[in-house]
């Protein structure tokens, strides 16, 4: 079950490889879908022999967890950033403009549709993502409990699974209501979110 | 832009071999993608020649297109249902266990993420998802504008699209937590949901 990563001796270079393989497959499933894109396709794009590609992915599923690492990645960064933070459940609602903001940018929403649907039919993908969901859930809970307990607030397991699961299921919403409704009022969205975030984590 | 579905001479067999269809078709797309799916492949799960299926569908974008109508006259009638209550908005809230059951269920969301990805990527399937939107997002808006005016709740045009578009990818995103996290306490979820409802409905 493990897409594993293939490792080289120049690790600039293959990182510099392996980011152009990336953006070259991100703009593929994009036009063409996860199965659309053909790996002759991504290497075309990358301008890179398929052969070469293969030094780094071994094949798309390969890219796709490549693509879900990244993504917890830049969860964790900003998970550690909130942590810092006085009152990070506060931090949460005050800078949920910027959040509905990266959620709704069109790059991020177009790929993460991709890889879900591909997630959907594909337990390589699936498993993939069950992981980074747990290991980024793991994080925020943390957050979240400490955060209700030091308001006051009932931090009992369900509570805090329920509002965490409530809270995440909001943010990937705005995926499929940028797919929905693109000429959304997103500053009035904005204060909407502020409402049921504050409901969700501080209430 | 229009994805016609052709009309018959005798209605009643003619809905039930197009029923046939649908059916053999979720399966397919569930199991293979949308992209993988041929018609081929969909004709053998239906029992039905590619030839005949042609009678009742264009392709594989009129089968999506029907797979969105029968979505929108599914919520039509939740919503028509809602419409009668006396409190509308509060039936949401104390119904909404159901309606959270019925968003996590596997043959949900396992079609509707294939037709989300595909939207992301085919303009035709996507205009017919903005236009079954805007439909369901009509009549739902009108329920929360009542509902808030009658409440003596803030009830300005750009509160209710927030709160509205909120309380939609509350809904939606139960798609993406069954993907990322099949394991989820439903029980502690739904407490959480009617509290985010609440907020956003009726504060």
């Amino acid at each position: 079950m493990s897409i594993t990563e293939k490792r080289h001796t120049d690790p600039e270079r293959a990182q510099s490889r392996r980011r152009q393989v990336l953006d070259a497959a991100a703009l593929c499933f994009s036009r063409s879908g996860f199965h659309g894109a053909s790996m002759a396709e991504i290497s075309k794009a990358a301008g890179m022999s398929a052969g070469h590609i293969y030094n780094y992915f071994d094949g798309k599923d390969a890219i796709i967890a490549a693509f879900v690492e990244e993504e917890v990645e830049r969860v964790a960064l900003l998970l550690r950033d909130l942590e810092q933070k006085d009152d990070p459940l506060q931090a949460i609602v005050d800078e949920s403009d910027n959040s509905v903001d990266e959620h709704m940018a069109p790059d991020f929403w177009r790929l993460k549709l991709e890889i879900f649907a591909e997630a959907s039919r594909n337990p390589k993908v699936a498993a993939v993502m069950v992981n980074a969901d747990l290991r980024m859930r793991t994080q925020f809970r943390a957050i979240v409990k400490a955060g209700r307990e030091r308001h006051g607030l009932a931090a009992d397991d369900a509570t805090i699974d329920g509002r965490l699961e409530a809270t995440i299921a909001l943010f990937q919403g705005l995926a499929l209501r940028a797919l929905h409704h693109p000429e959304l009022d997103k500053a009035a969205l904005k204060r909407a979110y502020r409402v049921g975030l504050g409901a969700l984590l501080l209430s």
